[in-house]
C-alpha cells in the first residue's frame, strides 16, 4: 500500500507546533467536566464514523474487519474511560496541608498541591493498532484528558486512515469548543524528529520497535532541555508452565499458546515469545500441530515484514535451536507462524539473540529440567510488559520464588491466562523495565496513563482568587482531596 | 578542609553494589510497618548522635551550629514523615478491578495493581545541606521507605561527616533487622559514575549544579538500559513585586529579600535570584543598605567558591547591569553579598547570562515598566523550583495572567513570602521543569518524594497465595485501596 499522504511541510509543521503551544494554556485551564465533554464528542464521532474508517483501515493494514471493528470500539471505550477519570477528579491528586504553627521543623504555611498539564505532547503512533495505539489511541486520549494539546505523528503504515481519523478528532474537539491547535496530525520521519527537538513540545509518547524507540528516546534526552519520553519498545512476554499444568491441560495449553503468539500475525506487543515447558513434556506433537494449523497473514508494513524475516533467519541459525513448525519466508508481505524449540543452556548461551523480541508470528518453546533452572532462565529475561505462569493449585506455593523474580522484570503478572488482550481499565499496567519501556514508572494503557502528562505544582499561601478551583476552600469541584490538619507532625514517628 | 577519606576502591565498590543488589528482594519484601521501624531507628540514632555529628559538620561545611542543628532536626523529621507514609500505606497506590464479564470491550479478568520498589538507588549527596540533602537526607529516606537499597555517593565537601553518618545509618538499619547491603556510602567521582553505569542500579537521584547534574543525567540516559535520573539542578527563583506591595511594605520587602538571598551565604536551591520591582520603586537605598548589611561567610567548598566568583564577574561585565552592593572577591573561601540592578530589556537581551542561577549570595533587581513587560520577562524565565508574587489584596485579580504563566515554569508558587525554607510535608513540591530538575513530574522533598522509587505492577487472576498482602481480599494491611466493581463500564461516558 503506497502512501497517498505527503510528508508535512516545514511551514505546516510550524503552524501545528505554534497552534499546540497557543492552545496549551486555554485547553489546560478548562474545567475537567468541559474537557470530559470534548473527549465524549470525540468518542461519539469515531463511533459514528466506523463504517467510513474501518474499510480504510482494512485496506491499509491488512487486518480483518472484525478485529478492526473491535479495536475501534476499544478506542471509543478508552476515550470514555478518560471521561470517567475527568469526572472523578482524583487524577488531580490534590493534597492540602493546612497552615501549622506547631509544625515539627518550624511554622508551616498553607500548602495546596495539585497536578497540572505538562504542555504540548508529541505522540508517535504505532503500526500494529491502527485505532487503539494510533491517532485517537490511548496516548492521545490520556494526553488530551490531562489537558495537553497533542501533535500526532502518523504511522506510515496507515497514512490515509491517520489523516481521516485526525480530521474527525480535530473537528469533534473544536466543535465541542476546544481551542484551535489542540490536536493535529503530522506525517513523515523528519517532521517527527524536528517536532521532538522543538522546545514547544513538553513530553512525547511512542509505541514501536526498540531501535526506533531508542533513537527517539536519545533525541528527547539529548535536547538542551530534555523532556520525558514514554516509549513502549520490545517485550518477550515469557510464559512459564509447571509439570502439573502440563499434566492437567497440556493439549489445551498448546492450542491457546499457538492462538496467542499468532494473534494478529504475531504483531501484538504482548505476544508470548517464550514458552517454558518442563523437559519431557510430551507436547511437541500438539505444539507443532497447533502452530502449523494457526493462520498467518499479511504483515502490517514492509518494514515489519522485512524485520520479522531477518529476525526469523537469525533465530534459525542459532545452534541448538530446532524447528517445530516452519512458516517459511512467505510471499509479498505475508508471514506464516514459525515455532522453534531449545533448552535453557542454549537460551542462556545465545541470550543476546534468543531473548530479544521477534515481532511477528514466531515463538520459542524452551525445555527446562527443574525449578532451579527455570528461575535461572527467568533471571536472564529482560524488562517485559508481561510474564505469565501456568500452574495447578497444589503447585502455587512453590512458584513464589519464580513469581517474585518475574515481578522484577515485568509490569503485569498473569496466572493461567495469556498475555495478549489488555483490559483498558483502572488497574491495568502496560509497561515495565527497559526495553519494555523507557519509563518503568508508567503505563500506556488504563486510567493511570494520564499520570504521564501531569506535573505537580504547589500553591503556598495563595489568595483565594488565584487558586484553581480544585484547591479552593469548600472543594467547589467536589473531587477527592487529601487534607492534612495542623498539629499532626507532633505525633510523627511515635 | 582537605578530605581525609579516600576514594572507594574498585573491589569495595563491587562489594557495595553486590550487597545492594542482594538486599533488594528481601528489603523490598518487608512489611511496610517493619520498614517503618527501621526508618524510626535511623531517625533516633541520628537524633542521639547530634553532639557527635554537628561539630564535624561545622568543621567541614563552615555552616553555623544553630543552622546545622536545625538541619539535623529536619533530617530526623523527614525520616519520621516517611514512617507515617509507610504506616498510612496509600503510597502503594492499590487499585483493584473486580473481574467483570460485562466489561465494555470483553470480559475483564481480576486485576490488582500496586507499586513495588524499583531496585537499588544511587544517591548523589549535595554540598549545601550536609544533613538534609546528604547521606541521610530526603533522597535516602524516600528510597529506603520505598523499599530500595541505597548506595550513597558522598559529597567531597563533607567526607568525614558522610562516612560517620553513613556508619550510623547502616548500623541503625541492620540493628533493626534490615538485610546487610541495604545502605552504604561510597566516595569519589569515578566510583560514582561507575556505579551510575552499573546494571544493578535501577534509579539515581542528585542535587547539585547544572553541569554536574546534566553530565550524570546524560550517563544515566545513555546506558544500554537507561534508568530514571532525578536530578535537581539550577533555579533562579524569581520574585515579582507589584506597585501596591512596594507602597504598602517596600522597606520590609527590601529587608526580607536581602535576608533570603544571602541565607546560608546564598547557597540555598531556592534562593531568590531575581527581584522584579516596578520602575521608580524608590527602594534602591533600602535594598543597597540591606544587601550591604547582610552577612557573608565561608562558602561550602573551593569549587562552589570558584564557580560563584566566576559567575559574579560574568554578571558584572554585562552592559546595562549596575552594582548596588559590591561584595568583592573575598578572601579564602569567603563571599560577601553582591546586589545588582538592571531592567527588563537588558535582562532579555542578555538572558543567557542573566537568567542562569548564580549559586551564592548574589541577586539581581530588575525594574519593569508595566504588567505587560513583567509577563514578557516571566515568559523568558526557565524551569524553576519556585516563583513568588508579592501583591496587595486589591491587585490580586490583575495578577492572574502572570501567575498562570509562572505556573508553567515553576514547581511551587508563593504569595507574599520568600522561597527559602521548604516545608517537609505531604503537599510540598520541590521540583520543576528543566533546568530546575531533570524529572518535572516529581518532587525531592515531602511525602511524594517516595513516588520516584516505586513502579506499578498488576497481578492478573493471581491465586491468593501468590498475592502480596497489599492486594489480598479482606485488605489484611488495612490500607487505603481503590476497588472498582464489575459492571461500571456499562455506564461510562453517559
Amino acid at each position: 500500500m503506497t502512501a497517498t499522504i505527503e510528508n508535512t511541510r516545514t511551514e505546516d509543521l510550524e503552524t501545528v507546533l505554534a497552534g499546540a503551544a497557543a492552545a496549551a494554556a486555554p485547553f489546560g485551564a478548562l474545567h475537567p467536566a468541559t474537557r470530559a465533554g470534548m473527549l465524549s464528542a470525540v468518542a461519539n464521532a469515531l463511533e459514528g464514523a466506523a463504517d467510513e474508517l474501518v474499510p480504510i483501515a482494512i485496506e491499509e493494514s491488512g487486518l480483518p474487519e472484525a478485529r478492526l471493528r473491535g479495536e475501534l470500539n476499544r478506542t471509543v471505550v478508552q476515550l470514555r474511560l478518560f471521561v470517567e477519570v475527568l469526572r472523578d477528579g482524583s487524577y488531580l491528586d490534590v493534597i492540602i496541608d493546612e497552615a501549622d504553627p506547631d509544625f515539627a521543623i518550624g511554622p508551616r504555611p498553607d500548602l495546596r498541591r495539585m497536578r497540572v498539564p505538562v504542555g504540548p505532547v508529541l505522540v508517535f503512533a504505532a503500526s500494529n493498532f491502527p485505532f487503539a495505539f494510533s491517532v485517537a489511541g490511548g496516548d492521545t486520549a490520556s494526553a488530551l484528558a490531562a489537558g495537553c494539546p497533542v501533535v500526532l505523528k502518523a504511522h506510515p503504515g496507515h497514512p490515509r486512515l491517520s489523516a481521516r481519523t485526525g480530521t474527525i478528532v480535530r473537528e469533534a474537539l473544536t466543535g465541542a469548543g476546544a481551542p484551535a491547535g489542540v490536536f493535529d496530525v503530522i506525517h513523515g520521519v523528519d517532521p517527527g524528529t524536528i517536532a521532538l527537538r522543538d522546545e514547544r513540545i513538553a513530553a512525547a509518547a511512542f509505541t514501536g520497535s526498540v531501535p526506533a524507540g531508542r533513537a527517539l528516546f536519545d533525541i528527547a534526552s539529548a535536547r538542551p532541555r530534555p523532556i520525558p519520553f514514554y516509549g513502549e519498545l520490545g517485550s518477550v512476554n515469557p510464559v512459564f508452565v509447571t509439570p502439573g499444568a502440563v499434566a492437567a491441560r497440556g493439549a489445551q495449553l498448546a492450542q491457546e499458546y499457538a492462538a496467542s503468539f499468532t494473534l494478529g500475525v504475531g504483531q501484538f506487543c504482548t505476544g508470548p515469545g517464550l514458552l517454558f515447558l518442563p523437559g519431557g513434556h510430551g507436547l511437541e506433537a500438539e505444539l507443532t500441530e497447533a502452530a502449523a494449523g494457526a493462520s498467518g497473514g499479511r504483515m502490517l508494513t514492509e518494514n515489519v515484514h522485512r524485520g520479522y524475516h531477518a529476525r526469523r533467519r537469525e533465530l534459525l541459525d542459532v545452534p541448538g535451536v530446532r524447528v517445530l513448525a516452519d512458516g517459511g519466508e512467505g510471499e509479498g508481505l505475508d508471514a506464516t507462524p514459525t515455532l522453534l524449540a531449545t533448552d535453557v543452556p542454549t537460551l542462556l548461551e545465545y541470550r543476546e539473540t534468543l531473548l530479544t523480541e521477534a515481532f511477528g508470528p514466531l515463538s520459542i518453546v524452551v525445555g527446562y529440567r527443574n525449578t532451579e533452572e527455570l528461575v535461572h532462565a527467568a533471571d536472564a529475561v529482560e524488562g517485559s510488559l508481561t510474564a505469565t505462569v501456568h500452574a495447578e493449585p497444589d503447585e502455587v506455593e512453590s512458584m513464589s520464588g519464580l513469581v517474585d523474580r518475574l515481578r522484577e522484570c515485568a509490569g503485569r503478572l498473569l496466572f493461567n491466562g495469556w498475555p495478549t488482550g489488555v483490559a483498558v481499565t483502572p488497574a491495568m499496567q502496560h509497561g515495565g523495565p527497559y526495553p519494555a519501556t523507557t519509563a518503568p514508572l508508567h503505563t500506556s494503557v488504563g486510567s493511570r496513563a494520564i499520570d504521564r502528562f501531569l506535573r505537580p505544582v504547589t500553591y503556598q499561601n495563595a489568595p483565594r482568587e488565584l487558586l484553581p478551583e480544585a484547591l479552593r476552600d469548600g472543594n467547589p469541584l467536589g473531587i477527592p482531596r487529601t487534607v492534612n490538619e495542623a498539629g499532626a507532625s507532633q505525633h510523627w514517628g511515635e
